[in-house]
């Protein structure tokens, strides 16, 4: 059994959607127990079926803000995602998930779970829609603002063993993102990234891709710093909602255009649902001791659930150990 | 009489649009005279009407590739480009439109017509759509890619003047890209640019933007380093690319998805057309001690036309001279 620990009172919704997709991941994937981590008198106000889960009382409550991630985590040791983390960390659970703020759960992970000696910095990963119908992992989106080059290659072992193993691609390439395609673009940072990618035999280095082709890239992965990933993370979620609302404004002129949008009113709804990030499900934050899954802080259950699901792949197929058998082969 | 410089030879397909376009502006923009510089038999061929218009004939192209650009001008000193931009120097004409590759335009403009010596860098500044119909100033989209926080101060000013005298916005407001709201976000540049920005009366500061609200920011300007702004830029319209391709897919699905796309065509081509950023006209660079506008190496008639009709205004408001003044009280 893979024993996952849910922080059930973080998130924009909780404890109902966390709850609720808990129970649907408990339906639906045979090889999980839970234990959701908040307070027992809500949680049992969504919890239809308690079959393979335990629920552990928390106190304290980490706030959505992003103020003093450090000091909220250090201040609410018995909140649902300390606990949760902890739980990580002393073996009693395999993994986490947490739709809780993402600044405290980096912070909490730092301090409660703790970071691979291996590996310098730890990045956090989301994947973004493609227009093939597939996912592109983009990271360090939020961990590192300003970073070394070498620990940028310890972050694509991470990607590729990723890809290779949760996403099943065969061979994952990946590319560093970058404004202009040549080598030699970019700022001293990507000059060095590039070299030491292409130098390096273990990483499946494609060169730069501009972000024009960012929902198509003919990569798997799509590495930079941790402002600049956020950026371009934060902008393609802006302009997906901006044209959302353009979309709308244009397709509900005239009566023939009324028509026209009830008519495609389903497929309408499907498209708004593939740029749904949370559809996708979680993002790993890598480089920790422990699996440390963060969802959507407006996770509804199915995007809950879905994070779930990744966090149960990584365990099941050890990620782990996979990326530390990499990273000790660079030492020596 | 405005007289302004064109690059008839720059461009995806030139001269053939910018011909075109040309013509255009002259048609519905009465105090302006244009020289097109170029190969005068193909020009020739597209030029319906010569009122108010002089050809100068050019020898050697300038490559659409941006490899080693500076040895592009300097090796291509009779190209429409170059000669274009001398022009501006020479004072024979008050701007230069060109939708040639855009950083030998930036090297040509440094070299050909020079900077402000009150400004210590140049940038690029292109607008870009915002969901309430209007648009936004985006910089520095590719100009510096590692700046002093004391030169995007400089760069603010002119944005703001170009934003009140060309867009004519009453009192426009300013905010710092960032990857979080709060002041003390980002990378160190950030936070001094914050300082500066904050503590300078000139500069109407609102503080930091997130690129989630990049098509709808609280602001009429939108400032960052040339690497970050060049990014989010690209990533905006690579999502709008791609979000277009997955529309597409979506909407052509079963009999009332293809009939509900026949009835809103209409709306879907003007949705397309609001995203298009030609339609909005041509970028300036700022900072030069001539006017010199990047239209879209894509160009058509019309966007090309855009960036011709942002040139006269640019010269008839003397937005130079009024930015000079700003400059110039930082310097008592």
């Amino acid at each position: 059994m893979i024993k996952i620990a849910i922080d059930a009172m973080g998130g924009d919704y909780a404890p109902k959607e966390q709850v609720e997709g808990a129970v649907m991941a408990i339906k639906n994937i045979e090889d999980i127990e839970l234990t959701l981590y908040g307070d027992e008198v809500e949680i049992r106000k969504y919890l239809t079926d308690e079959t393979r889960i335990t629920i552990v009382q928390s106190d304290g409550v980490i706030s959505m803000g992003e103020k003093d991630p450090i000091a909220q985590i250090r201040g609410n040791r018995k909140s649902s995602m300390a606990l949760a983390l902890s739980s990580v960390r002393s073996g009693d659970n395999s993994a986490i998930v947490s739709s809780g703020a993402t600044q405290a759960l980096i912070a909490g992970a730092h301090i409660l779970v703790g970071r691979l000696k291996q590996m310098k910095r730890t990045a956090i990963a989301p994947l973004i829609p493609r227009t093939d119908g597939g996912t592109t992992i983009l990271l360090d989106a939020g961990g590192n603002l300003e970073i070394k080059p070498e620990f940028m290659v310890q972050q694509a072992y991470f990607a590729q063993v990723y890809s290779k193993e949760v996403l099943n691609v065969e061979n994952p390439k990946l590319g560093l993102l970058n404004i202009g395609t040549e080598p030699g673009k970019g700022r001293q940072l990507d000059k060095e990234v590039f070299k030491l990618f292409t130098d390096n035999e273990k990483i499946n280095f494609i060169g730069n891709i501009e972000s024009k082709e960012i929902l198509s890239p003919p990569c798997d992965i799509l590495i930079s710093d941790g402002f600049t990933a956020n950026m371009v993370m934060k902008t393609i979620v802006g302009t997906a909602k901006g044209m959302g609302q353009m979309l709308k404004q244009e397709l509900k002129q005239g009566f023939f255009g009324k028509l026209g949008m009830l008519l495609s009113a389903r497929n309408l709804k499907r498209f708004k649902y593939r740029l749904n990030p949370e559809e996708i499900g979680g993002a790993m934050i890598y480089g920790l001791k422990g699996v440390v899954v963060k969802a959507q802080g407006s996770s509804t259950n199915v995007g809950f659930y879905n994070a779930i699901k990744v966090a149960a792949i990584i365990v099941r197929k050890d990620v782990l150990n996979k990326v530390k058998t990499i990273l000790e082969s660079d030492v020596l």
